[in-house]
């Protein structure tokens, strides 16, 4: 006999969470075609060399790499690059721009460690197109991000938005040097983290003089609703072409945005948002819940000059978010933030008192076939081993609606009666007004 | 720069029949959920000797299988495995009998050819209990494979059941030796491929004399709807009391599905199906259409005495039913009978005639915001590359049912020319009376 276990760094769910975890990838899938983007599936394994084209470092150590027959395979560790590889393969049969969304499980072999997976969902959306991509995607990603979180039962939330080309006019605004900029942008990047003062610092360390230190660092923590930072914005000295193209671009975004519905509360332009080195060019999102900063950013993405460069010459250009659901359930678990009080999809739970009696059973399965003919979920519990008492108490215990019972006399007469198990009330009523009962 | 390509066996969509194939996915899941079963999730990964302990022959040469550090992987081939794991993991958190549904991807090495996945979807149902299970569940698989058959487009189809022990019971009847066992048991299920003559032979060829071979062969021809079959086997003479337990099961099994409305037209007695040699105990399902038998059994499954004995002394009986959607949806594609007709998820698509225009842009924003806000889906055609004309015959080439155009008339006034794609039929109607325009 083996003993059974569950690989770490694997989810595997009990029914109540799973059922609670479906709600949420449902309603975020709901947002996301509620946008007319077409879904996407591709192979969780790819040729590993497709994979391994824009990893590297880290990304490439937690490969899930292996051989059958001669071919090297690899796992899947995002939805990026399946994107990537479909548009470049397909290109020729798909309508551009081209709203994509992937729910899918991706592998990181990570270092075991509490909250972190080696399979997790994403779910991404992006927009991808030929040579050029309107910022009315962009805006749409926002409104995009906005109604995903609010499903997600998180409560108040934040999408911060910036754009890569402000930073990038900002260090030419501020003369710094090209060979300063990476670990001038890595130490700006890490500024929500460690804070104003500590950044301050830490560009001092690096070279850059108190002039160029008090302009980057004071405009970078710069955040707050969208007019009034895009004004101040507007208005700093010694603009580069870059730096007003980024705050033209941010503003005509967060404009749109607006006029979709996004409400005020739910969008702040916040400069600190860089999101690494090298792959964003344009708008940058992360998502924050106010009640659960700990959380980090829930949804975050940007967009970016060129999707496919390693598998073909076209540009394509894109924009797009991505969710990491699974993460973000564990962590909404420990927070006790996700209700999973249900442990059955079914409305009605028929219980057969004397499972042995067939007249019993007839009626049950008659009640149980028209139930769901009218698009009802029904359970039965047939078992003949366990007392009716027990059966109920079962029921009870899933969290169902509603209980029909049917004794001898129930069978006799073509009746059922019907539990609400919240208000505790019975009433006995003919099989063909259960479904009426219980709607 | 890298050729894209997706590997051979693995099934990677364009969007329309992706949108038909998630089509039918949901539709399974629908029917899987009235029937009040829980979602199951576990992971595609794991340990190697977890899903090697039931494997064996071919399955296990099938298997990908490799390392990670020093663990022994595996990813799963069936969603039954994973299945007797959970439940012997879990068992002391669940509620039996533990009705469950598991659709997702699972995994086998095949030598590539037309029409063998490596990748494929499964959707299977099971209902498991701990030492009995009542043949109410039984029944219930075969409302099941009704309603989800019937969801998948294939028109007519038959269930075909019957029980093993009328077989194993006609072995004991017919005094076939237990040496000679297995191999007469794979005769008799290779019988409806190769008919009944060539089983003739074949039985004659491994040793039985004419009245076995009368006797097993006659007796497993048997097939039509359930009552007349039945009340032949019940009149059969030498009856032992398997075959007996048998015939009362399938009587009680055909009885039920008939009582929870299972067409009497959609279900056949068919004593031919015996589903291999080993795991099965009791009722056996097949599906057919009746239009393609030549896609073979669609969905497939039955009763099995102990799920999990690899894993926990319980004795877990179960009865299931699966069904292989991508091989059948791959078939289904080649024979003509997916209906791909629709490339976006949208109902409306917005197109602003100058995306240059930050009025019409606001309107046409505006306007995605508040249909989509009324539970619509809604697609907006930004691009400022293209003509008007091309972005609206890009619209109709997705079928999208209706078109909202925005020029300067329309957003100087607050309103949006609505297109109806079928008819052609346009008309200007102000911003707010637009979903009422397209509902």
């Amino acid at each position: 006999m083996l003993k059974p276990s569950t690989l770490s760094g694997f989810m595997e769910l009990l029914p109540a969470p799973q059922i609670a975890f479906n709600k949420m990838l449902d309603s975020v899938r709901a947002v996301f075609e509620s946008f007319g983007a077409v879904p996407l599936d591709t192979p969780v394994m790819e040729r590993a060399e497709i994979l391994l084209a824009k990893a590297g470092g880290e990304t490439e150590k937690q490969i899930y790499a292996f051989e059958k027959g001669d071919t090297k395979l690899a796992l899947r560790f995002d939805l990026t690059v399946p994107l990537a590889k479909y548009v470049a393969l397909h290109a020729g049969q798909l309508r551009f721009p081209f709203k994509r969304y992937h729910i899918g499980k991706v592998y990181r072999g990570e270092r075991a460690q509490k909250g972190r997976f080696r399979e997790f969902y994403q779910c991404d959306i992006d927009v991808v197109g030929v040579d050029t991509l309107s910022l009315g995607y962009d805006a749409e990603i926002v409104a995009v991000a906005c109604k995903a979180v609010a499903a997600l039962g998180l409560g108040d939330f934040v999408v911060n938005i910036s754009n890569r080309k402000i930073v990038s006019g900002l260090l030419e605004m501020a003369e710094i040097s090209d060979a300063a900029r990476p670990e001038v942008m890595h130490a700006l990047d890490k500024m929500p983290k460690v804070g104003l003062d500590e950044t301050r610092s830490w560009l001092g360390e690096i070279g850059l003089n108190p002039r160029q230190i008090a302009m980057l660092a004071e405009t970078m923590a710069r955040r707050g609703a969208g007019p009034a930072v895009l004004d101040e914005l507007a208005r700093l000295p010694g603009q580069t072409a870059l730096f007003r193209t980024g705050v033209e671009e941010l503003t005509r975004v967060v404009g749109l945005a607006g006029s979709m519905g996004v409400p005020a509360a739910n969008l702040a332009v916040n400069l600190g948002i860089v999101r690494g080195l090298d792959y964003y060019t344009g708008t940058v999102y992360e998502t924050f819940a106010t009640a659960a900063p700990e959380f980090g950013s829930i949804m975050s993405g940007g967009r970016y000059d060129d999707l496919a460069g390693f598998y073909t010459t076209q540009k394509l250009p894109g924009v797009g978010i991505s969710l990491g659901l699974t993460r973000l359930f564990d962590l909404m678990t420990n927070a006790g933030l996700v209700k999973a009080d249900a442990a059955t999809s079914a409305r009605l739970t028929v219980i057969p008192m004397d499972p042995a009696d067939p007249r019993i059973c007839a009626a049950a399965a008659a009640l149980s076939g028209q139930v769901r003919q009218a698009g009802i979920a029904v359970d039965v519990l047939w078992d003949e081993g366990k007392s009716f008492k027990s059966r109920l108490g079962s029921a009870a215990k899933t969290g169902v609606p509603f209980v029909a019972i049917i004794g001898a006399d129930e069978a006799g007469d073509g009746t059922a009666s019907v539990k609400n198990m919240a208000t505790g009330e019975q009433a006995r009523v003919p099989l063909s007004a259960v479904r009426g009962a219980i709607a």
